[in-house]
């Protein structure tokens, strides 16, 4: 690189004790035993210019003089802003209640039978104006931010009509305006079939393929078409015709597969080459060889399995038989109600048996992948987006290990300062 | 009550949505359905005067005029303070890289016969300077606040000799002096036999007795002796003799049972009247009829299984039989570097299928009554020490509900505020 002045870099983080690139070398993502290398470099550097990444290595291969502003990276840990790839985070109305009827011995399909359950959010997202929506969307935002959130994916879901599926998208789309984080929509019309289409099940079904898909893509209200297929949601055949209008709208796909039922989610999610496949409690030896074919990320959601207190998706055989995994809250109100990514990574290690390596690239570059934006993000390297964190701890492995708590100190988001509780002096 | 001054109490927090006091009503604890009783008061309000609470009912009985200064608690959420009762808080060096080795897979065992696990820890404590020990685990401390403990219980344990054990405790005494935090010393010297006493088992149970109790007892340097009674560390055999030792010189008991086999901790626990019996994983219906006649606390530690990826004990049977449970943290490097009591409630809930109601009452009273200070701590009543948590929330069940995420916002122990996010008008 050469520079005719002084300033080539607007911010440089200089002598991080551990730097983690997760570098992806060209790599869409990483897979199987790829996921441990997260690229650590000590006494790191890294140098921001604009909004972009123009220098990673050590502390010694780098001019402190040619840069802006300087931030002193001794004791910390820098990683790649967390990357939520699975989220509902756009609703109303909480369901602390059935959370205590549930841990007394309540099913989740029980509590969902007697009328509670998604019913519970669907009525009350459906009578929530645009403005609570958001207002409440973007304090959940806030908090994802707080645990080093810098990309989110929320899913509409909760609407269940055309009317309210719109009004779920819109809100989602402003979202994308109004808070500093990047925010990826999917649409997910085919969540459950609706309480009041309970004896219409076709004409909800008609309504996706001929009217919510088409607007959606026509209006550029998603990037993502997402089917739950699961016995009591959607069967394979209608999973199939839905993603198939999406793919002829242009649209990803994206499939909740095999979480309670082997149903084959996950091999209609690699027949249409979805970027990925969420949950997979339950997949065979072919389900896993379908989505090797057809590089889908496979992402998992240990928190519903804390949450709802079942047997966790047994990542650890997704990795050994060479699937790129993901990591993601599934934040919802019913079986996941947490923001928290740091949790689930801890939880990834100690419930699904990651090593803290595999668990970093989980949130990072595979998590971006899963959203097809792993050119961009999830990884430090030049040219990439400047999404950072800063951690206070010395040792990455802290991270996951000091379990529930929060190290952040500092999140870095297109080369701005987000959040800030180091108080560096550092202000543009 | 009749007042001469315009002024009868210090702090009123007035209008509180949800007021939980888990009135104990004279109970030293709450056992089997008792613990469902947590004494909810909608539109509540507490007084406080100096470090005692004076009045606790609902706003319509309390005249604001009375006091000097006023919270408005509407939208929020009150409860006792939380104890926790089984911490180790107090050591050198965290094993973030056993984290990952575990994950991977090697066993608590395998790392602790390979010279890692509670070794690593006994080393580096003894390495450690006072100064040291006392500077990490004020810092501890703090992270215990943040979350809404107002009285934690340490054990020593990684000194392991009689000089290391002292300088532990005196350490512990220290905090008492310099936190804000009520400390509770447990000297548990009887930890496991250290790797130096390996071929001189009886040399080092010979100074417990002979020197360690004896001289924490004249130097009040623990109220409690725990035993921790299991294969690898202590037989019963030995344990009655420490747990005589201790009764002996006056002190309190406690015991480390039935973590990992069922060896009879708890029985020997019943047997000596131990204000608790800690871990119980393996548990028959003898030992439970024990505990009962005993009045012995049954402290459940959900975060060690997640921590180490094991089952739950079955604290819901417990419940069922007629024990008063508590739940802690057991913060320590080894098997579970968490200080964070909330995330332990929700865990509780969500994989001890304990309901929120006897979760608050487990992190409450009952965890005081493990440490034996339920007569002033761990419920909203009329004399008691005001130790109050107020959360950000309208409804209690949203506190363990909203998993990985605190919504503490003030703190006030022994009647001042040591914590708070809400900025409210209230100073002295």
């Amino acid at each position: 690189m050469t520079h005719d002045s002084p300033y080539s870099m607007d911010l440089l983080i200089n002598h991080i004790t551990n730097l983690v690139t997760v570098r992806a070398l060209g790599s869409r993502f990483k897979r199987g035993k790829e996921m441990t290398d997260i690229g650590l470099i000590r006494d790191g550097a890294v140098g921001i210019d604009n909004e972009r990444i123009v220098f990673v290595g050590t502390s010694s291969d780098v001019d402190e003089s040619r840069a802006k502003y300087v931030i002193n990276g001794k004791g910390k840990t820098v990683t790649p802003g967390f990357v939520d790839s699975h989220t509902h985070l756009v609703f109303a109305g909480t369901r602390e209640h059935e959370f205590s009827l549930r841990n007394a011995g309540a099913s989740y399909a029980e509590i969902h039978r007697s009328g509670g359950g998604i019913n519970n959010t669907v009525r009350a997202t459906r009578s929530a104006s645009k403005e609570e929506l958001l207002r409440l969307s973007l304090h959940r935002l806030d908090t994802c931010l707080s645990f080093g959130t810098t990309t989110v994916e929320i899913k509409s879901g909760y609407g269940l009509t055309f009317e309210h599926e719109v009004k779920m998208l819109e809100v989602i789309q402003e979202l994308r305006e109004r808070h500093v984080l990047d925010v990826v929509s999917t649409c997910l019309g085919a969540h459950t079939i609706p309480f009041d289409y309970k004896d219409r099940r076709q004409d909800y079904i008609a309504m996706l393929l001929d009217q919510l898909i088409p607007y959606v893509a026509e209006h550029r209200l998603a990037e993502f078409v997402d089917v739950f297929c699961e016995e009591g949601a959607f069967s394979i055949d209608e999973g199939r015709s839905i993603l198939q209008r999406a793919v002829d709208k242009g649209l990803g796909v994206k499939v909740h597969a095999d979480q309670l039922t082997s149903l084959g989610g996950s091999r209609l999610a690699a027949e249409f080459g979805a970027v990925s496949a969420d949950h997979l409690d339950h997949l065979s030896d072919e389900d896993i060889v379908a989505m090797k074919r057809s590089g889908t990320v496979a992402v998992v959601l240990p928190g519903v399995s804390l949450f709802l207190g079942l047997p966790m998706a047994d990542a650890r055989r997704l990795i050994e038989q060479g699937l790129p995994v993901a990591v993601a809250t599934d934040a919802n109100p019913g079986s996941c109600m947490s923001e928290n990514i740091q949790l689930m990574m801890t939880v990834a290690g100690t419930m699904m048996h990651l090593t803290v390596e595999e668990i970093f690239t989980a949130v990072t570059l595979n998590a971006a992948a899963a959203l097809r934006r792993s050119e961009i993000l999830g990884s430090i390297e030049v040219g990439k987006q400047a999404d950072l964190l800063i951690f206070d701890v010395p040792s990455y492995e802290m991270i996951p290990y000091h379990m529930g708590v929060n190290h952040l100190s500092c999140v870095i988001k297109r080369g701005r300062k987000v959040l800030d509780t180091m108080q560096e002096k550092f202000n543009d």
